[in-house]
């Protein structure tokens, strides 16, 4: 049995509907799919979310919103026309959907515009359904009310709870294709609550773990998962094969392919994720896996990230005061900072973070109370700081991982700002100012993927 | 003016009497001598204050103790007789001191034990203030009590109080040669408290600070220190000058020349230390500076430590959970444990730390507390772990260092547990398993200083 989840781009016009449509009938065991509202079909087309929001931004201002709503609606009546379904009713849902939800939240900004962008979702899930019966295939919306999709009622930013995944395994039971809305759930008391941006990507992950599916199918609109980000390296390694930890510490640090949250319910629950193409579902596709078949090459990719910023704190015979280290993280606690990493010197101690979080002035106050309550010697912050993150299962036992690295970045030229290897079995982190990360990248990728060939595609 | 302080080698016996009275004689700006007990006049021989800790504990443990004293007082007689000193009033102090000590102390035993070893120091001073005499010196021995050397009131572990710095300038103004014991002060309340170990090493420092002297000069038995222990590079090269900071990394980490709580008092009062040996003061030895004269040279030094492990923590979406590295470090303050450093990736944490604090079933309660405290995945700890320290002010701003140490390294085939750079600027920091620390070091040092020349004496 297979999840397969189509992104916003998959699912934007009825060209590619019909694509979906011929991927679902082409292989019995693909029983689920989950769809994302309709996507860009060029590029500088607007996303049906995006619309949707727009709307409830109207309905908050309390300004006029029935072209809004009449695009949103045009959106889904040419795809349904195109297809050559018969849509009146369909269509007249839509709207009826969107108006009682505007009546019955108008004063709850928040629920109003979960409920609005679930919407999104819903309704090509609706759709989608529709055409596949029109196709021939079994196939039924199934609501995720329905489906058993329970999570934490925080708008936007929903939590799956545990008692989903009971109620989503009797959808194995259920005959036919079922088409299920990505992005929410409902909470406990009944109301439509959002998962964070790659929410469609998080349904299709608990729906694949509840059902015990033996792939969740990925189909997005690249042929596959790319070592190195493609628009910082021109021919960029496409990849076979890549495990969770290797992804999940990827798309932490700037792969966007597939957003962290979204994997864990399937790494928990041991289920391969298989990211193809629904533009050229022939191509095999990019395996995220617990373990790797091919483990010859022990660098799976390299991704970076900017924006970050150090906090350098100095005092002599630091090391010698116990609860330093804790101190210094209660206060970023105190003021709701997350740190990345803390390198420490024996009267050093550095905190890489986030750069925005000291927005308004608070780089200020966290200055002067740690100046003042730690009585150090001296306290800076360092902005434009880049991380570069090497990924890899196999590195931790391969003598020589660090030598290639830092000797390549100093054929490059480029000063090493920190270090930090160590703690991960499968990354090593590195620091650079972030003028010179995109050369960074390169010379990292050319010193551990121009040789290799094993566990890349050509 | 100069503070020249010298060491239990350097004060063993008549000998060694004879050459630092030369020593002191030769320079008319060597106004102030600091010194310590005797120590060994060769290998098996036993150092005075190791004696005196003997009779201390036979007083407590209520045993005989008159052979010690006689032992004691045997090793300062043949001193005195050696050098055709009348000391029959001298020996007779000691003994009286000693025994009043006795009987102040008997019933608390760390103050005891606390005037019982300093006066290992004081009766040393007494007799060498004697010699200087003899030998045509204005000369005059000088208690720390008058000299002004006020410390706190935790028996073994005095630390000096402000107020301190105030008097001992007023020894500015004393003529002749003042022999001052190192290795204790007094408390407000008249009590004698001596410093952690390297104690006489602090009484030079703080001197040296207090009257403002324009070199502290430290006479032990090596013309110089090494850029590595000797005894693991045969051959070493040694230094012609060092920073404060570099000194300080280093001897925290495995170099034993210079104990880094002694640097404080002059790095503050930026007093230029040299290091130098009392059998050959003719070697120009080792400065010990706040900026290097040669600076083309990265890299100062290389020192080690073993005995550390790793408390390795993992957890599925860590880097989500606000406060989670800092409720790590307050369950290790909870437990009295202080630590060297927290590498971190994004599920996983590690706590670097001496292995010695967790014995006694401290490291199950620690990894239980750990686990249900903080509901982590997996949590382990691994000893055996080394740390090799890689030190030098130029090294932040040479592209290459870390590409160096790493392809060393790798050359050798030793693998790296960890590697932490970038918090301190003087320093790298590389972990790696115990049974390899002497290979690495070595590797590093052919890396760094065959080629080099400019910083080291040949």
């Amino acid at each position: 049995m297979k999840v397969a989840k189509f992104g916003g781009s998959s699912v934007a016009s009825a060209a590619q509907f019909r694509k979906v449509a011929d991927i679902v009938s082409s292989d019995i065991e693909r029983r689920i799919v989950v769809v994302s509202a309709p996507g860009k079909r060029y590029k500088d087309d607007v996303k049906v979310t995006d619309m949707l929001i727009q709307l409830a931004e109207q309905v908050v201002a309390g300004e006029p919103h029935e072209e809004t709503m009449e695009a949103i609606v045009k959106r889904y009546a040419d795809i349904a026309n195109e297809l050559g379904l018969e849509a009146d009713g369909f269509l007249a849902e839509l709207v009826d959907d969107l108006q009682s939800k505007i009546s019955a939240y108008r004063s709850e900004p928040p629920r109003l515009f979960d409920a609005i962008k679930a919407s999104g979702e819903d309704h090509n899930a609706r759709l989608m359904a529709l055409y596949l019966q029109d196709c021939g295939l079994e196939a039924s919306y199934v609501s995720p009310l329905e489906a058993g999709i329970i999570v934490t009622d925080e708008p936007g930013n929903a939590q799956v709870l545990p008692e989903s995944y009971d109620k989503l395994k009797q959808l194995r039971e259920r005959r036919g294709v079922l088409v299920i809305p990505g992005f929410f759930g409902y909470s406990r008391s009944g109301h439509i609550v959002t998962f964070p941006r790659g929410g469609s990507d998080i349904t299709g992950s608990i729906v694949a773990a509840g059902v015990k599916a033996d792939v969740y199918e990925n189909f997005t609109d690249v042929d596959s998962i790319y070592c190195v980000n493609p628009s910082i390296v021109a021919d960029a390694r496409k990849l076979k094969e890549i495990t969770y930890r290797e992804m999940r510490e990827l798309s932490y640090s700037g792969f966007s392919v597939f957003h962290d949250e979204a994997l864990e319910p399937v790494y928990r629950a041991g289920i391969p994720v298989c990211v193809k193409n629904t533009n050229n579902p022939a191509a095999p596709g990019t395996w995220i896996v617990a373990k790797r078949n091919h483990i010859d090459e022990p660098v799976a990719g390299i991704a970076s990230d900017t924006g970050f910023c150090s906090i350098n704190i100095s005092k002599y015979l630091m090391n010698r005061e116990i609860g330093f280290g804790r101190r210094v993280l209660q206060i970023l606690e105190d003021e709701g900072i997350s740190y990345e990493h803390t390198p420490s010197g024996i009267d050093n101690m550095s905190v890489i973070l986030r750069a925005d979080q000291l927005a308004d002035g608070k780089d200020e106050r966290i200055l002067a109370r740690i100046r003042e309550e730690l009585a150090v010697d001296e306290v800076t912050i360092e902005y434009g700081l880049a991380l570069i993150m090497v990924v890899g299962e196999g590195m931790e036992k391969t003598i020589g991982m660090a030598a290639k690295a830092t000797t390549a970045l100093a054929n490059a030229n480029i000063n090493l700002e920190m270090i930090n290897q160590g703690s991960s079995e499968v990354s090593m982190m590195f620091g650079v100012k972030e003028e010179v990360v995109n050369e960074a990248v390169r010379a990292l990728y050319n010193a551990y993927f121009q040789q290799a060939t094993v566990n890349h595609l050509s």
